[in-house]
C-alpha cells in the first residue's frame, strides 16, 4: 500500500497554504496519510529544502511518496518532477531540491511530469503545490504507475556547491549546509567522506569558520564547559560545530551559506 | 463518512492547547482525521481567521467539518456557532471568521449551539475551543444531526470591510488582507469583482499603497528586476502586492489592515 | 488499541527532526496515529515540556503513548523511561519532564529502558528521539508488553520548585511556568492548592510579580479596561496573570521561572 505521503515545504505554518494542498489531496484520495516533515524550510532556500528531506526521507516505509515544494521559480521554465529513488518516491520542482537523494540513491529514475490531464484546473501560475504536485502525488497514491505521468529523463538540476571541494590531502573547503534550531552549524563534511571522524582516536583538526577556529571533537552536546563550542559527529552523518548550552550560530555569528576550511595536521 | 476535520486557531504551536482539544474529540469520536489548516492566524484577528479558512476549506471533500477558533470574546457574549454551508459544516463562534463563506456560499443554514449536554464539563471561561467546539465537532462527525445542536438564526456578525468600496467607476478603496509568509500582500480586489485583471489584454492601473505606487501587471513571482514590486493575480484570486525575491511587505512597510486605493484609467 | 501516539518535543519544525522520529515510527507500526503536541517547547526547558504534557494528556483517551523529547542531557548518563500513569503510557527521557504526572496520577509504575534490542542501530550519541524512544513507542503500541523493556525503578527525577512554598498561613512563594502564546502567563499556584480563588465570593489577595502588584480577579480575558493586568483562574487549573487585548508578559516584562509571591489578606 503506497498511502504514506510527507510534505516538505517553505509555505510556513501561518497560512492555508498547507491546508489548502492536503484537501486537494484527500479530495482525490481519502485514504492518503499526510505528515509533516517541515514547512519551515528556509524561504526560497533549495539547498536547505534539499538538506530537510534527505534527512528524514530514510527513515520511512518502503513506497512512501515525499512531496517538496521549495519553489521559487514557480510559474516558469522549471519542470515538475517524480522521482522514483530506491523504496521512495519523490514530487517536486526540477530545481536541485532532490540532490543528495540523486547523490545518494543508486536505483534512481527521474521523469518530467507532463501528463496535465491529472493537474487541477485552472492551474494557478503561482501555487502549483496545490494545482500540479498536489494531485500528482494524490493519484500516484491512488495506485496510478508513474510512467504514466511522463517520460524519464536525465539532465535534472543538481545544486552546486553540496559537496566540500577537496584542495589537498589535509584540506578541504566547505560550507555549513543549515543552523538548526538549536543553532547546531550542520556542515557538509560527511563522515562517508572523512571516516577519520568517526575512527577509535580522533584526528587532529582545525576547522576555520567566522574568523575562529574549532578544534576539539567531542561526542555530546552537553559535555565540554558552559558556552564551550567544540565539533561533534552529528546525527545525521555530516559534522557539526555546537555550544553546550547554547547555540554555536550566536556564539560565531554565521549561518547557513557560511564557508568552513578544514584542515587536518 | 463525516469524519474529515480541519483544524484552525491562533493558538500558536508553542502550547498545549491544539493538542488538548484533539484529544477531546478522539476521545469522543476515535475516527476523526484531523488536519491542521494553521494555527498561526494573527492573535485575536477575526479577519486574519476568516481569510485562511476561505482560502483552504473549498478544496476539501464534501462533509469535512471545518473547526475555527479565533474567539477573542470568549466566555463573554458572542455565540457559539454551527454553519452548514454548501458541501461543507463549520464550527467556531459568531464573531465574523465565517463571513467569507456567507458571501460565497447560496445554500446556507446556521445555528446557534445551544445543546449543552455535547459540551465538556465543566466548561472553563476561557478555553471553549476544548471544551464547547472540540467536542461539538467530534459529536458531528459521530453522526450526529446539526438539528440536535441549537436553533437556526439570521443574526449572525459579518466582519465589516471585508470588500472594497466601490467610489467611482474608475476607483475603488480596499486593504491588505494579510501579508503571507512570504511578505506577499494579498488585497482584497478580487478577480470576480475586478475581472480586468484576468483579460487577455491588461488593463492600465494604479494602486496606491504606504505612500507609492504600482502599476504593472506580472504574472509570476520570479519576473522582473530583483527587488522590483509589482501586481499579480493570486493563487486566491485575489491581486496580490509581490516583490521578485523579497518581501513587498518590507519593500513597502506596510501590512495586514493597510488601506490601498485602486484606480484605472 | 494502543496505536494513539502524541509527541511533544523542543526539536522546532524547521528541522527534519520531528520528521525523522515519525517515520521510524511508521516504519515500525504502520497502524499508528501520530498527533503533535508541541514541538516548541523552549527549547531545554524540562519545566515547559513537563507542564506542556501534564496539560494535554489527561484529554486523550485510554492506553494513549505520549512521547516526550525535551533532552538536553541526551548521550549523557539519564536513563530512558517507559511510565505506566492511570490510564495512560509516557515514553522520554529521566530528567523531570514527567513531575506533574507523579503528582498527579495514583497509579505509577516507572521502568528503565534498558531492552536495547528495541533500539535503531546504530543509536547516535545525541539523537535519541529517533534511535530510542520512538522505537520503544512504536513497539509499545504494537501491543509489547511494557515489562519486556526494562524493569521498574523508584528513583526517578522530579523537577525542583514546581509546587509553590508555603512561607505562612498567609503567604505562598510560587512562580510562572510559562507564559502561553497569547502572553498570558500561567504561575503555579493550582486551584487545588487554593481553592479560595473558585468560591463564590473571591479572596482578597494581592500577587507581586516583576515589581508590580495584581490584586483583581477577573473571569474573561476581555473584561476590565484595555491593557488592564489581572488574574483569572485559567483553564489549566492555574491562576494566570492576563491583560485585555495584549500579553501580560509584555505588561510586566517577565516571562518564564518568574518569582511570584501570594499574599492573601
Amino acid at each position: 500500500m503506497r498511502n504514506i505521503i510527507t510534505i516538505t515545504t517553505d509555505f510556513g505554518v501561518r497560512d492555508h497554504f498547507v491546508g489548502a494542498m492536503k484537501g486537494v489531496i484527500l479530495t482525490i484520495n481519502p485514504e492518503a496519510r499526510m505528515l509533516d516533515i517541515s514547512h519551515d524550510v528556509a524561504s526560497y532556500s533549495v539547498v536547505d529544502g534539499a538538506f530537510t528531506i534527505a534527512q528524514a526521507y530514510p527513515y520511512f516505509p518502503s513506497d512512501t511518496v515525499h512531496l517538496v515544494v521549495v519553489d521559487p521559480g514557480v510559474g516558469g521554465e522549471r519542470r515538475p518532477l517524480l522521482v522514483q529513488a530506491g523504496r521512495h518516491f519523490f514530487v517536486g520542482p526540477d530545481n536541485g531540491v532532490f540532490s543528495f537523494i540523486y547523490e545518494r540513491e543508486e536505483r534512481l529514475l527521474v521523469r518530467h511530469i507532463t501528463a496535465e490531464h491529472y493537474f487541477l484546473q485552472p492551474v494557478s501560475r503561482t501555487f502549483h503545490g496545490r494545482d500540479i504536485f498536489s494531485p500528482i502525488v494524490a493519484w500516484l497514491t491512488k495506485g496510478i504507475d508513474p510512467s504514466h505521468f511522463g517520460e524519464p529523463i536525465s539532465d535534472y538540476k543538481r545544486i552546486a556547491n553540496a559537496n566540500p571541494i577537496i584542495q589537498s590531502e589535509k584540506q578541504a573547503r566547505g560550507m555549513v549546509l543549515k543552523a538548526d534550531k538549536f543553532g547546531n552549524l550542520i556542515t557538509n563534511f560527511s563522515v562517508a567522506l572523512f571516516p577519520q571522524f568517526v575512527q577509535p582516536e580522533a584526528p587532529v583538526f582545525r576547522l576555520e569558520i567566522g574568523g575562529q577556529q574549532v578544534t576539539r571533537l567531542g561526542k555530546i552536546f552537553s559535555e565540554g564547559a558552559p558556552g564551550e563550542v567544540f565539533a561533534i559527529v552529528g546525527s545525521s552523518g555530516y559534522l557539526e560545530i555546537v555550544c553546550n548550552g547554547g547555540a554555536a550560530s550566536r556564539a560565531l555569528n554565521v549561518g547557513s551559506g557560511e564557508e568552513i576550511v578544514l584542515t587536518f595536521q
